[in-house]
């Protein structure tokens, strides 16, 4: 068995203030990964089952702030905290990826 | 296409001295994720396929240090420096992952 059905991977990598490739989390107060938590705690997913994770700099900065899941390797990219919930619900919820957000994605992914 | 072949996350979450649960990086200096980076770079693997990822809490500190591959989903715990060389060549490289420091492994893992 897999540790986790899903794990999902936010970037935190703070970088100094007008640095050239930027950051996911140029305020370093890393939000995103506060909420990704907080909300699936409110919908009652358990953390031993989905896991939502700090990450280093996942070395997408240009797409930033940066999200993967796997074991989909569902890349998300630009994404703000008003996304979250509709993230979890239609991917992590109802396993159908935001096509909106997407920015790579496997071809074997089984979605 | 993924955007990795294979992303490596190592955890580096520390907690301060005599916490009950412990914690993979104890000095937090990093040093398995600095291993990884740079024998990856040594046998020419390039970062845009193999990714060495820092971590936060992978939230499997008792069989820390911790390091989870992706997208396989193979967990190695208790890695320690000595161990980087042979999960590089043995799983990165040769596609057959470190059976004595396996943890858990997702059943469908194509390995």
């Amino acid at each position: 068995m897999p540790k986790f059905e899903r794990h999902i991977f936010i970037c935190t990598n703070q970088r100094p203030e007008g640095h050239p490739r930027g950051c996911c989390s140029p305020s370093g107060d890393g939000e995103l990964h506060r909420l990704f938590k907080a909300k699936l705690s409110e919908r009652g997913i358990r953390g031993s089952t989905v896991r939502a994770n700090k990450a280093g700099c996942l070395d997408q900065c240009e797409i930033g702030p940066t999200v993967v899941v796997y074991p989909e390797a569902v890349w998300y990219g630009h994404v703000t905290p008003a996304d979250v919930d509709e993230i979890i619900q239609s991917h992590i919820v109802g396993g159908r990826p935001v096509a909106r957000l997407i920015e790579f994605r496997a071809r074997t992914a089984s979605l």
